[in-house]
C-alpha cells in the first residue's frame, strides 16, 4: 500500500469540536465507522484516512457556524460532496470533521436569458442537467462520474467535452466561499466577464477546499445544440491518430468530443459490448451545432482521417446510431475491469501539449508492457490529457509496488513533454511529490497564499501542498 | 480634476534605489520630467503622476535584479508596456520606479502544432499577429489600441471578439512572472489545462501589476478561419437590438463579434464616415468557421433580426463589402470624438448580465441627457459590456464634476443590475472606490493575498485596494 502522510493529531481540539457540533447539529452529527470510512472514500491505491465525525450542513451559515467551531479548537475541516476524487480529497491525514455538503441541493435561479443559474454546491451534474432540460439548456462539463458540481469546482474537473466548453476553470461566473474564519464571501457578480480585482473566483477553482468552502456556484449554461453528429474512425498507429487530432484542432473544426482509444481499450471494449472494430487505435468524436453544420463536420473530419490514414470512418447524425458509434466509449471503464475481473482500477492523468500526445501515449504503453501491467488507455486527445486504467491486484504487494512507479514515471514523462501530473483529476495527497517538479518555486507562492488565508491550516491539511 | 490618492514617499529610499539603478543601467535609467510624465500616461481625467525614473529592462534576469533593488529599499514599482491603460494604472502616487517592458519584445517559441507560442511581455498584439500569420495562426483578443501582451494580461483585457474568443483569463496557458521578492516563478507547464494546485496563472492575469511582474507569456493561438462573414442590422429600439443578442446567444449562433452602437453613435459615424445608416440603434457582427458555415450563420442571424424587429439586414462574405459593413465601428471612436473637436474622451466600461443590458443603455442614454453630457455608446453587446465615451471639455470644471458623478451613478446601476464596474479596463485607481460596494469582504481576501506575496507593498501600490 502507497505511503501517504499523516498530520499531528490535535487530539483535544477535535474532541471539543466533536462534543460542540454533536450538541448543535444533534443527528446531523455522525461518528460510526462505516460513515467516516465511506467520507473518506478515495477511488484510488491510497490507505483510507477517515474524519472523527461527519457533519451535514443545509446553508451557507451553517457551513460558516461549522467553520467557526472547527476555527476555534484548529480542527481539520474536509469538505465532501459526493466522493468521488480520485487522489485522496477526502482523507483526514490528521483527523478532523468532515463538512458533508450533498444535502445542500437546491437549484436557486435559472437565469435562461442570461445562460446562468445559481446552485447550492451539492447539486450534482446529473441533478442540475434533468432541471434545465425543461428549458432547453444543459452544463456542459461532464467528468463521468455524476459529481456534484462544488466538487467539481474545487477540483477543476472536465472530462470528455473540455475541448469545446472548458473545464470548470471556464465555466463558472461567480462562487460563494466560507473562508477559513468564517466569513462568507462572493467572488464576483452575475456579469459574463469583469476586471475587478483579482480572481479569487479562479483561485478557489482546483484549491481543493484548501482556501475556503464552495458554498454557492453561478454557472454558465448552454443551449441544447439544434442537432448533434457523431464519428468513428480507426487509425494504424496512435501517431496517425494524433496527427488527425492535430489537423483538426488546427483547422479550427469546432469537436465537441474527441476521443482516443487505443487497441486494448478496443479489445476490452469488443469483447464486453459484442463489437467487431479494429483492434488499434480509434478515435471517436462529437459535433454540436445546426444540422447542416455537424454535417459538415464530420464530413471534413472524414476528409482529415483519410489523409491521415484513418479507416473505417462512420458517422451518424441519428440519435440511435450515434449511440451505436459512441458504445466502445460508453463502456470503456466496464470493458477494461472486464479484462481482469475482481481487480482495483487505477486512473492515471498526464496532459500534455498536443504535439506530445502520441510519443507519451506509446511510451506508456511501452512502459505498460515492460513493467507487465495491464492499463487500457483513453484520452481526452483534442486536450492532449489520457488516462491509463491500471487494472491492479490489491492483494498482490508487486501489482501495487509497479503501479507506484509507473505513475512516478509516468509524472516525469508529462513533465520532460512540458506537461502536467494531471490534466483534471487534481492533486489530493496522491499527486503532491510531483508538483514542486512540475511548477518549482510557483508551490512556494501557493504556499504564501494558502498561509495568508488559512494560517492554522484547517481548510483540507495535508492536500496539494506537503506540509 | 478628480482626486486619487496619494501615498508616503519613502525619499531616501526611492534616492538610493534611483542611485543604485542609476550606476547599474546607465542610459537606461532615465530622470526626466517628459519621459516620467509619459510613462504616468493616463487616457484618463485622472492627474498624472510621475514616478521618480524610467529604467528599461530588456531580460527577466534584468526585471529580478530591478525588482530586488527596489525590495532592498522598498521602493514602489510600477510596470508599463504602451502605456494604453485607462484607469490610471501607471500611476505612481508615492513615486518610486516605472519599469518599462517595452524592450523585451521576442516571440520566443511558436508552436504551430500546439497552436500555442511563448514570448516576452513587450510584444504587442500586432506584433504578434504579424509575426503568425505566414503560419495561418492569430491571436485573437483586441482590446483596440496595439497594447502589449504582458499589459493586456495584467489588466485582464479583452474587446470586441470576446463573445467568440474569451478574454485574456481564457488566452493564458502559462505565465512567469517576477514576485515582490525578485525571484522569477512559472506558473504551469504548456498543456492546455491543468489541475495542478492554486490556479496562480488566473491570479496573476488582472492582479495589475500588483502580485508579481509578469516577464513572459505563453498564449494559446487560433488557426485563421477559412472564412468570415459580416451581418449589420438596424433596431428600432435598443431593446430590440438586445433581444436580437439575447436569442442569438441561447440559440448557441457562435458569433465572433456582435457590437451594439446607440442612436447618437451611428449619428456620429454618418457625419464622420459618409454613411447613411439609420440613426437609431444598430448591430454588427462577424462570423468565423467555414465558407458554407459562415454563410449560414449570417443568414440565421437575419431571421433573429427579423423577428425581433430588425431592418435593414445586410450581409456579406466578400472582404471589401464586410470592411463597408463594419465601416461605422471601425470609425466610432474618431467619430465621436469629431462630435466635438477638442474633446477629452473618458471611457466608462460597465458590463451587466445581458438581460440587463437593454435596461441600462437605456437609463444610461436618459442619466447623460438629464446630465446634458455628450457620450455615444458603443458595446460588445454579447458579453453585456458597453461604454459610454463621454465628450468633455476638460477645461470646463462644471464638464469634469459631471462626467465624476456619472460614473459612480454608472458603476451603482449596474451593481444594481448583479454586474459589474469594469468588464475590460480593470480597476486601477479609478475605480478602487467601487470595489467593495461590488464584491464586499471579497476585497478583505484580496488585501490578505497581496499582503502574503508582497509585504512591502512595492508592487504597484495605489492600485486596485484602497491603501
Amino acid at each position: 500500500m502507497a505511503l501517504v502522510g499523516t498530520l499531528p493529531r490535535n487530539e483535544d481540539g477535535i474532541a471539543s469540536t466533536v462534543g460542540i457540533l454533536k450538541q448543535r447539529f444533534g443527528d446531523r452529527l455522525q461518528t460510526g465507522a462505516a460513515i467516516r470510512a465511506q467520507h473518506a472514500h478515495t477511488t484510488t491505491w491510497l490507505p483510507n484516512q477517515p474524519a472523527d465525525a461527519v457533519v451535514f450542513a443545509s446553508s451557507t451559515e451553517e457551513v460558516s457556524e461549522i467553520v467557526r467551531i472547527c476555527a476555534d479548537h484548529r480542527t481539520p475541516l474536509i469538505p465532501f460532496g459526493t466522493g468521488t476524487s480520485l487522489e485522496g480529497h477526502l482523507n483526514a491525514p490528521g483527523g478532523g470533521i468532515s463538512l458533508d455538503l450533498s444535502h445542500m441541493q437546491k437549484v436557486l435561479e435559472v437565469h435562461a436569458e442570461d445562460l446562468d443559474c445559481r446552485i447550492q454546491p451539492g447539486v450534482t451534474r446529473k441533478q442540475l442537467n434533468t432541471h434545465l432540460r425543461d428549458q432547453g439548456l444543459f452544463f456542459p462539463i461532464d467528468p463521468g462520474a455524476d459529481a456534484s458540481l462544488g466538487g467539481m469546482a474545487a477540483t477543476r474537473a472536465s472530462g470528455t467535452n473540455a475541448v469545446r466548453y472548458g473545464t470548470m476553470r471556464d465555466n463558472v461566473i461567480a462562487l460563494e466561499a466560507v473562508m477559513a474564519d468564517g466569513r462568507a464571501v462572493r467572488t464576483a457578480r452575475r456579469a459574463r466577464k469583469t476586471s475587478a480585482g483579482y480572481d479569487l473566483t479562479r483561485l478557489l477553482i482546483g484549491s481543493e477546499g484548501t482556501l475556503g468552502i464552495i458554498t454557492e456556484l453561478t454557472l454558465k449554461l448552454q443551449g441544447i445544440p439544434e442537432a448533434m453528429s457523431s464519428a468513428r474512425c480507426s487509425f494504424p498507429s496512435v501517431e496517425a491518430a494524433c496527427n488527425a487530432v492535430i489537423l483538426s484542432v488546427q483547422m479550427g473544426l469546432p469537436m465537441a468530443r474527441i476521443e482516443l482509444l487505443d487497441g486494448l481499450q478496443v479489445k476490452a471494449c469488443n469483447a464486453y459490448s459484442k463489437l467487431s472494430l479494429p483492434e488499434g487505435p480509434l478515435l471517436l468524436l462529437e459535433f454540436h451545432g445546426s444540422k447542416a453544420s455537424v454535417a459538415e463536420q464530420a464530413q471534413t473530419f472524414g476528409e482529415i482521417a483519410d489523409d491521415t490514414g484513418g479507416f473505417d470512418f462512420a458517422w451518424s447524425g441519428r440519435a440511435e446510431d450515434r449511440t451505436a458509434l459512441w458504445q466502445a466509449r460508453h463502456d470503456a471503464y466496464w470493458a477494461s475491469i472486464a479484462l481482469r475481473p475482481g481487480c482495483k482500477a487505477l486512473s492515471t492523468d498526464i496532459c500534455v501539449p498536443i504535439s506530445q500526445l502520441a510519443a507519451c501515449v506509446t511510451a506508456a504503453q511501452m512502459q505498460l508492457e515492460k513493467l507487465d501491467l495491464m492499463a487500457p488507455i483513453v484520452g481526452h486527445a483534442g486536450d492532449g490529457n489520457f488516462h491509463c486504467l491500471l487494472l491492479l491486484d490489491e492483494h498482490n504487494p508487486d501489482d501495487l509496488i509497479k503501479a507506484e512507479h509507473f505513475t512516478h514515471w509516468l509524472a516525469d514523462l508529462a513533465h520532460a513533454h512540458d506537461g502536467t501530473c494531471t490534466g483534471e483529476h487534481g492533486i489530493g495527497q496522491g499527486k503532491a511529490s510531483y508538483l514542486r517538479a512540475e511548477i518549482g518555486e510557483s508551490t512556494d507562492v501557493m504556499a504564501a497564499i494558502k498561509t495568508a488565508l488559512d494560517p492554522d491550516n484547517i481548510l483540507n491539511p495535508g492536500k496539494i501542498l506537503l506540509s
